[in-house]
C-alpha cells in the first residue's frame, strides 16, 4: 500500500490534484464528522445536518401589544360617539356569566382560550362599570386576530429552520432557540498542528525574556513567529491550532515530534525544511511516516512546499488512518501564501463551505513585472484610487520581505507560462481590503521622509481610517508618478543647481501642463552618517575621497543622490573615483543601515536616520523637504484630513521632535 | 448633577446626538484604555500605539539560498571555460592565509565578516582542491550582494511598522515579532453585560433539561434567546460578552442585578422591560441608578429602547464613574437591530475603529412599502440576480419574526418622513451577504411546497454554496412575480376546471410571449386537516357547511384556494356561507397550525403538512405541483444543479418519505 510519489517542481493545479486525489482517498474529501454543541456556543459554527422547527414561534396565540385581550365580536358596535364599556377579569378566571371580558396582557403573553385580538392599552382607559367592577371603555371595534401573533407567525413546527453547512450568526442562534433547539449538529473545527524546526530559530517567548538588552537576538538567530501567522490563519479560518515548541534540526527529534503529533491532528505543518539543505529533512520524514506526494510545486513565491500523508496507527485493532501534511517553506511570505493557496480551501472543504474568494478589482499596472514562465507567480501590490483611475504597483517580490504582505492591498496571479505583465496592462487584482478601505487611500510615491511616516500614524489615528500609503523611489521617479496619474502626492527635495531654489524647476520639467501646488513640509540637516566615533574623520563634502571609506549611495533620482552628484561636480570629482558609489539603498534608513552593519563606513542622509540608528552625523547642508500636489487633488475632499494636519500642534510638535528638523514653515503652499 | 431627560420617541439622529454628548461628557467617546498583550494572542485586535521596529529584519546580512558564502572579488575571473577553484573552510575558522575561502551556508544563516556573496549550492559543485583540500568550482563570477538579503531589507530599526488603530492580521503579527515585539500595546475589549429580564423567560438551558418532553416550553413560556444573539454579536464586534441568568418581573431584582453588573461592565445591556407594560421596570431603574436620556425612539422596528448612564462608586476615595446602558425591546427582530445601530458602532469606536459599513448594492424593489412617516423605518429585504436584474423583495416587517433577519439579504432603510417606496422603484440595499452570495441564489416565488425545502437543503449541501430562496406568495402570485422578471421559477399547482390539466393554460394566459418549461416535481394529495380523531366527522367537500366548522383558508391566488372555490361552485355553495372563509394563511403549515392551536377546526391542504403537526387528515384530491420555468433560465447554468437533483436517488428518496407524495413523474418536463 505504501506509495511514495516524489514530484520535483510541479505545476500548482497538478499539485492540488494530487492532493485532492490522496484525500479522496482515505474519505478526506469532505466535511469532518459532527458533534453536537449548545447553541449559545454555536457562533461562527457551521451545521452539519439541516434544523427544523421542534416547536412553533410563536408556540401560542400571543399578544403583540401591552393592553387587552377580547373577543372581537365584542367590540363591535363600538364607536367615538356610543363607547362600550368591557369588564376586566383576571387571568384564569371564568367568563361565561360575563357579557364582554377583558384581560390585561402584556406583550408576549398567551391569549386566554375565549379570546380572538387584543386593544392596546391607549385605545382602553380604564373605568368603573355601571355595574361597579373595574372596566375599560373602547371607542372602536377590533377585527379578529388584531393585534394578535397566531401560534406559527415567525415558525411553525417541522419548518426548515436552516439548511446544513450554514455558518451560523447572531440571528440564526435566534432562530434555532426559538424553534425548541438548545444543542446543534455542527462540523467538528479542523485541529492542525504546527511544527516549527530550525536551529536558528529563537521563540518569541525567548525573545521576550532578553527583551530589556538592546537586542533580543544574536547574530544568526531569527525570531520564530511563521508559526504565529499559521495558527492566526488556521483561527480565522476556523481551526484549531496548536504551536508545537521549535524543534532543532536534527532529524530524530523533528521525526518524534512529528510521530507525537500525527494522531491528535487532521492536518500537520512542518515549517520549515522543505527545500533542499544539508538540513532539510522534512521530506525524508515525510516519506519515513507515511508518503510524500509531491516535493517542490512552481509556485513563487513558496517553491519547495511538500506535501503527503502520514500514518497514525494500524497496530492491533485499530484500523490504519492517514492524516495530510504540508512542508511550508521558510521565508515568511511562503509561509503565508501557503497557508492561503492549501491550508485555507482544506479547513474550507473540511467544514463544508466554498473556499474563501476575495474580491476582486480590476486596475493598470504601473510598473513592469516579469515573471518566471515555468511559475504560478503571485504578486503583492498595493492599489490606490487616482481620480478615476486604480492603479496597481508592484511591491517587493522578496519572500523574505513580510512588510510587503503587511503593505499589500492585494495580490497579482501571473499564471504560468506567461512572461509576465506590461506597465500600462489591465490586471484583475484579489484583493485583501475592501473596495472601501482603497478609495481611502492617500497614495504618495516619493522621496522617503520619517515625516511621512509620523503623518500616516496620525491619519489613522485622527482621520478615521484614512490611509496614508507611501512608495519610497526617490524624488524624481515621484514627479515622473505624478505625471503618470499614479499618485496624489510626492514628497520632493530636489536641488535646482542654478537658482539655489528647490523643486520648482524640477516641477515645471516633469509636470508642465497642470496647475501644481508645493506644500512645505519640513526643513531638514543632510550629512554624513558615520559610525559613532566618526572614525574616518569625515567633515567636507572632499573627505569622500579618503582612501579607506566605504560609500554607500542612494538609488538614482533620489534628491539626496542629486545633491551629492552637485557636490561632486562643483569639486570636480569622478563618481568613479568614489568607493562604494554604485551600490544603492532606497531610503535614509536603509544607508544608515549598511553603516550601522559595517557593510559600508560612510552614507549621507538626514540627521534622524542617523540618530535612529545610533550613528554619528556630520551635517553638510540643509534642504527643503516639500509634498508635490496637483491642484485638483489639493482641493480634494480625500487630502483635506493631511493638509489639515500640517496645522495641528499636536503633529507639528511629534514631527519637531525628530532630530534635525525645522517645522516653522511647514503647511506653506505656493502655486507652481 | 444628577440630570434625568425624558424624551419619547424622539428621531434616530437625535438620539445618537444625546448619546455621542453623554459619551463624551465623561470622556468615553474614544478607544477604551490600552493593554499589554503578547503578540502570539494579538490576532484580530486594534494597535493602540504606532509601533517601531526594534531591531532590522533581516537584524544581520543573511544568505538568501543554501550554498557558499563568498567574497565576490575572489570570483571574478571564473567562466565555464576557466573555472576557478574556492577552497571550502568551517564557520569560524581563520581566512586570512587562504586565497579564495568559501563558507557552506543556509538559507538565513548569518554571511560571515569576510563574505559579501553567496553562490548557490547548484552552482558550486564539491572538489577536492589541487592543494588537496576539501573545495568548490565555480564557472561563473557573481557581483556584491548576490543572493544576500542585507540588514534591514524587510524592516530597519526605528522603522514604523504598523500604525495605531490598526487591526492585526496574521501576517502583522509576523511583522510585529520579525521588528522584535513579543507584546504590543492594543486597546481592551469592551466588557458588556446583558441582562434578560421577564417574568415569562425560560433559559435555553432549563429548556435543554425538558428536551425530552414533547414541547420544551409551556403555553405563556418563551425560550430566552435575545441575550445569545446579543452576545454573539458583542462578540463578533470585539467584545467580551457577559450573559446573566434571566431576572423575573421584580423591580428590586432588577435593580440590583443591574446596580452588581455596572461597576464590572463598559456597557450594560437590559433587555427588555423598555416598553409602557405594567411590568416595564427598566426607565424607573435607570432614573434610579443613573441618568435617563433617551426613553423610545422614533426607529422601526425597535421603538421602545432606552439610554441612559448609570453610576458606579463615588463614595470614599474612589471616584464616580458612569457607564453606558442601553434598554433594548424585547422582540427579538428590534433586539438585533438595536444591537447593529447602537452597539456595534460604540464598540467600533472603543476599539479605535470607524463603524462596520455593509456593502450596498443597487436594486428594484418588487412591492410597495408603506413606512410610517414619523419613524426610520429599517426593512428586512431579499435579494435576488434575476437575469441581469436585481430584484429586491421585502420579508415580513414583523418584529417578532427572527425568520425574516435569517432569511434576509440586507436592510432597506427608509428614512424619517419618507411615506415609504413605489413597487418599481430603484432602491439601495444593505447587505447582509457578500454580493457572490446573492448572485448563486436561485429565487423561487409562488406556491408553498415542502419539496422546495428538501431542495433548499440539498442544494445547500450538494451544489456547494447555491441557495435556494423560496418566498410563499400562492401559485397565481408566483406566475406575475415571474412575468415581472422577478424569480426564477415558480412552484405552481393551478387546476384548469375545463381541461382538469394543471397549470398549463394559467402559463398561457400570464406568460404569453415566452418560452416557458412545466417541470414535474411531485403529486400531492389534497384533503380535509382536522384535530386528531376527526371531531366534526368530516369526509367530503360539502362539509364545509357542518355548523360547527371553523375553517381557515388560504390567501388568494393560492391553487389550494383555487381548488376549493371550484369545488364550491360546483356544489353552488356561497363562500359566504363558510364560517372563517376570510382568514387567510399564507403557507400549508400555517394553516395545519392554525388548526393544531384551536384557532380553526378545519382547513384544506397537504397530507405532509398535517401529518406535521400530528393532525389528522381525510384526503379528497390529488394533483400535480410543478415548477414553472422561463426557457432562458431553463438553460442556465444557474438552476442545472437543481434540475440535475431532480434526478438524484437521494434528492427522490428524501421527498418519498413525505407522507402523501407521488415522485413517479418528477423531473418529466414539458414546453408551453
Amino acid at each position: 500500500m505504501k506509495r511514495n510519489i516524489y514530484l520535483e517542481d510541479i505545476a500548482l493545479d497538478e499539485a492540488q490534484r494530487v492532493f485532492r486525489e490522496a484525500l479522496q482517498g482515505v474519505g478526506l474529501w469532505g466535511p469532518l464528522a459532527a458533534e453536537k454543541i449548545p447553541v449559545s456556543q454555536a457562533n461562527g459554527r457551521v451545521t452539519a445536518e439541516a434544523v427544523f422547527a421542534r416547536i412553533s414561534s410563536p408556540h401560542y396565540h400571543a399578544s403583540a401589544m401591552d393592553g387587552y385581550a377580547v373577543c372581537a365580536k365584542d367590540t363591535v358596535g363600538a364607536t367615538e360617539t356610543s363607547p362600550l364599556q368591557l369588564q376586566v377579569v383576571e387571568a384564569g378566571a371564568p367568563v361565561e356569566d360575563i357579557q364582554r371580558p377583558a384581560q390585561a396582557v402584556n406583550t408576549g403573553h398567551p391569549l386566554p382560550a375565549w379570546a380572538n385580538a387584543v386593544i392596546m392599552i391607549e385605545h382602553a382607559p380604564p373605568i368603573t362599570t355601571e355595574a361597579g367592577e373595574p372596566g375599560i371603555e373602547i371607542r372602536a371595534a377590533v377585527p379578529p386576530w388584531h393585534h394578535v401573533r397566531p401560534m406559527g407567525e415567525d415558525m411553525v413546527a417541522s419548518e426548515l429552520v436552516l439548511p446544513a453547512n450554514h455558518q451560523l450568526r447572531p440571528v440564526d442562534l435566534g432562530a434555532l432557540a426559538g424553534s425548541g433547539h438548545s444543542i446543534v449538529s455542527v462540523y467538528r473545527r479542523p485541529r492542525v498542528t504546527i511544527i516549527p524546526t530550525g536551529s536558528e530559530l529563537v521563540s518569541l517567548e525567548e525573545a521576550h525574556e532578553a527583551e530589556e538588552e538592546s537586542s533580543p537576538v544574536a547574530p544568526g538567530q531569527i525570531i520564530e513567529y511563521n508559526s504565529i501567522v499559521l495558527a492566526s490563519q488556521v483561527e480565522n479560518w476556523g481551526g484549531v491550532a496548536v504551536r508545537r515548541p521549535i524543534i532543532p534540526d536534527h532529524l530524530p527529534e523533528i521525526r518524534a515530534a512529528v510521530q507525537s503529533a500525527v494522531c491528535d491532528s487532521d492536518l500537520v505543518l512542518i515549517n520549515a525544511g522543505s527545500s533542499a539543505g544539508s538540513e532539510d529533512y522534512t521530506s525524508h520524514i515525510v516519506g519515513e511516516l507515511g508518503r510524500l506526494l509531491v516535493h517542490g510545486i512552481a509556485i513563487r513565491p513558496g517553491h519547495p512546499v511538500i506535501i503527503g500523508m502520514l500514518e497514525c496507527g494500524g497496530e492491533g485493532v485499530h484500523a490504519m488512518r492517514e492524516v495530510p501534511v504540508i512542508g511550508v517553506p521558510g521565508y515568511p511570505v511562503s509561509a503565508a501564501l501557503t497557508g492561503e493557496v492549501f491550508v485555507e480551501p482544506l479547513l474550507a472543504l473540511w467544514q463544508g463551505q466554498p473556499p474563501l474568494e476575495p474580491p476582486t478589482l480590476e486596475g493598470t499596472l504601473t510598473r513592469k513585472i516579469v515573471s518566471h514562465t515555468g511559475d504560478d507567480d503571485y504578486v503583492r501590490v498595493s492599489v490606490g484610487k487616482v481620480g478615476d483611475k486604480l492603479m496597481v504597483t508592484p511591491l517587493s517580490r522578496g519572500a523574505g520581505v513580510i512588510t510587503s504582505l503587511v503593505r499589500a492591498d492585494g495580490i497579482l496571479r501571473i499564471p504560468r507560462f506567461s512572461e509576465g505583465q506590461n506597465a500600462g496592462d489591465r490586471v484583475t487584482v484579489h484583493l485583501y481590503r475592501k473596495p472601501r478601505e482603497i478609495e481611502r487611500t492617500i497614495v504618495a510615491i516619493g522621496s522617503h521622509d520619517l515625516t511621512l511616516d509620523v503623518l500616516a500614524q496620525h491619519l489613522a489615528e485622527k482621520a478615521g481610517g484614512l490611509r496614508l500609503m507611501s512608495a519610497n523611489v526617490g524624488s524624481m521617479s515621484g514627479l515622473v508618478a505624478l505625471r503618470r496619474g499614479e499618485a496624489h502626492l510626492a514628497g520632493s527635495h530636489l536641488l535646482d543647481p542654478q537658482t539655489g531654489i528647490y523643486n520648482e524647476s524640477y516641477v515645471r520639467r516633469y509636470l508642465p501642463d497642470q496647475k501644481v501646488m508645493l506644500v512645505k513640509l519640513v526643513g531638514r540637516q543632510q550629512g554624513w552618517m558615520v559610525p559613532q566615533g566618526n572614525p574616518l574623520g569625515l567633515a567636507d563634502w572632499a573627505d569622500i575621497l579618503n582612501p579607506d571609506l566605504q560609500f554607500v549611495n542612494r538609488q538614482r533620482g533620489a534628491g539626496t543622490r542629486v545633491l551629492l552628484d552637485y557636490e561632486l561636480s562643483r569639486r570636480g570629482i569622478d563618481p568613479a573615483q568614489v568607493a562604494g558609489y554604485d551600490r544603492e539603498e532606497y531610503t535614509h534608513l536603509a544607508v544608515a543601515a549598511a553603516v550601522a552593519s559595517g557593510a559600508a563606513n560612510a552614507g549621507l542622509g538626514i540627521r534622524a536616520a542617523a540618530e535612529a540608528l545610533d550613528l554619528d552625523f556630520v551635517p553638510l547642508a540643509s534642504e527643503q523637504y516639500e509634498l508635490v500636489i496637483p491642484a485638483s487633488f489639493y482641493e480634494s475632499e480625500l487630502l483635506r484630513p493631511l493638509l489639515d494636519l500640517l496645522h495641528n500642534e499636536a503633529f507639528r510638535q511629534a514631527v519637531e521632535a525628530l532630530p534635525g528638523y525645522d517645522v516653522s514653515a511647514m503647511g506653506e503652499a505656493r502655486a507652481v
